[in-house]
């Protein structure tokens, strides 16, 4: 039995299409070790789950001793239906339909065990250690691009969830009615335009219609073409890669238009690796986003005052927490639920 | 002085850029009566603030005694900052940028004051007294589809402000990025696509175009072309009217799919004149929110019990409360407040 006044010791399952990352977390210490092993979804669900449990397990027993266990918080991909925890055809999980991870998990660990949607556990790390910290809001819109464009709502302190736990997917919110098609099924999506596989994707559009001789030099020379290697011809003046990172940018900032429009949140936060191309997306961001939501127009940074609104500003800020969001997230979520029970006690 | 257990009496001004409506409301009888007088905006902000009062002062002195009066709210045009109660430039207001309404009405009254956004009392007075009611639900969001497209939220059965009040402005989320010039600025909002304003731009612009010969016909017989004869004539089988109805139905569409992915609620409500037209609308509506949005397509009325969702499914509905809901949930706006002060005490 842990001691009166013990840490608390938390642990954070990271659930991706391609690694699972766990780990144990006490908020004085942050990580305290972590264990990364490929997802083996060819080995289907249960493998995936037993691997999840073994490794808790294994963090327990290194780390437990002394210390107060909270519980076991998971980041899962989507869709992800809450508060039952079971997944509705996830596009990156085939053979997961219908898969109950919440109660499979329970089954083998007998701890208390908390789930969302991935993004929604790098919102909840962005609001508890990151932006939101920082900027001392109450709610915030975080939008991470990488393959996807995930999105997690706080709202008034609290993940929003829904009528279904499928809330905050701001990810497949229409841009462009006739755009490009997304994996969704639906055209023109946030996703489609400006995830890292949609930046890609564009480039070898331009390339395809000669537009992007650059573009095309750098994927012969190499091979291939990253996301990255578009933001470094970008930051050489390279006009095809400018022309990607300005459509990206510019998707962007309707999305956040609109969110702006709907939600009037103080802070939106941007994560995922396309972030360290925070100075290339920017501009096109803030162009749409003044042309495109008078809400933000009245409460820009510096706006405000002089529109006579009292706030803080609408704040649009790339994210602080780098690729451990997620797993961060997953960490705090059994001590985050904790700590606003213990407050309302 | 109120005896015990007296019945509760409210006031409710429904402020309009044309007319003003001010009525006296107890839960049991509603509205007990109301005045109606143009708002007279040429003689300027504090002549409308004098009318207002007068009528609630009138109001009271009919209706006050033996009640328990519980406050005036106060529905008003926007953009409007909370909870400070001032108007920022407000397009159907000219000469009130910066004018405090709360504070010049509670100078007069001395009593208490609660102001909100014309579309967020209608989506309160839908909520209580309308669909909320009927469907049991906790959260919803309504557009009013009128001049403009105003829209309100209800997050956990109240209002969502957002930071500085402006939440909830999903009339301004972009349909198309390159649509037509809306009033707030921005090119292909949901208001400049699927207002009953917009409805008539489009068939005057299919009527130009030589693509409308119906209506170009009708227009030319009456000299004017309202929203309503635009319905008749779809009704009718008018191919022009028909494609008019197509577009706005689809815009609505695209803007309630993003509604839906964002946050995932039990409720949509579409409100407003245009209603009287949901059977050509629907078929619009519902063809774009099932193939742009993955959490409808997961829990449509009777698509989520054969998915596996537990829910009651995702609703989309035409307001059941009529032209009155900016008026009656201004008069219910001190009785919902109370209601929930009392329940939490």
């Amino acid at each position: 039995m842990a001691p009166e006044n013990a840490q608390l010791l938390s642990v954070g399952i990271d659930f991706g299409g391609t690694n699972l990352r766990i780990a144990a977390y006490t908020p004085e210490t942050e990580i305290l070790s972590s264990i990364a092993t490929p997802t083996r979804l060819k080995a289907g669900p249960m493998a995936v789950v037993d691997d999840m449990c073994n490794a808790v397990k294994q963090l327990l027993e290194m780390h437990g001793e002394g210390r107060e266990f909270v519980g076991v918080g998971v980041g899962s991909p989507g869709p992800l239906e809450l508060p039952a925890g079971r997944l509705h055809a996830p596009p990156n999980l085939p053979g997961w339909d219908g898969f109950n991870l919440l109660e499979e998990v329970t089954k083998q660990l007998h701890v208390p065990i908390l789930i969302e949607g991935d993004a929604n556990v790098a919102a909840l790390a962005e609001f508890v250690l990151g932006t939101g910290r920082s900027k001392g809001v109450d709610s915030l819109c975080m939008l991470t691009l990488g393959t996807g464009v995930g999105s997690g709502l706080i709202l008034d302190g609290k993940l929003w969830h829904g009528a279904t736990g499928m809330g905050g997917e701001a990810g497949h919110i229409t841009i462009d009615p006739d755009g490009p098609l997304c994996g969704c099924g639906n055209h023109g999506c946030l996703e489609a335009l400006a995830s890292a596989t949609a930046l890609t994707n564009y480039a070898e559009k331009l390339i395809a219609d000669g537009k992007a001789d650059g573009l095309q030099r750098l994927e012969s020379e190499q091979g291939s073409l990253s996301a990255f290697d578009i933001a470094q011809a970008a930051q050489q003046g390279d006009e095809g890669a400018l022309a990607v990172y300005a459509k990206t940018g510019r998707a962007l900032g309707i999305g956040i238009a609109n969110l702006i429009n709907i939600l009037n949140l103080p802070l939106y936060v941007i994560g995922g690796g396309v972030v360290n191309s925070w100075d290339l997306l920017a501009p096109h961001i803030f162009a749409e986003i003044e042309s495109r939501s008078y809400v933000y127009a009245l409460t820009a940074p510096g706006r405000a005052a002089a529109s006579g609104v009292s706030c803080g500003g609408t704040l649009v800020l790339p994210a602080e927490l780098g690729s451990d969001a997620g797993l961060l997230g997953a960490c705090i979520l059994p001590l985050h639920g904790l700590k606003s029970r213990r407050a309302s006690a």
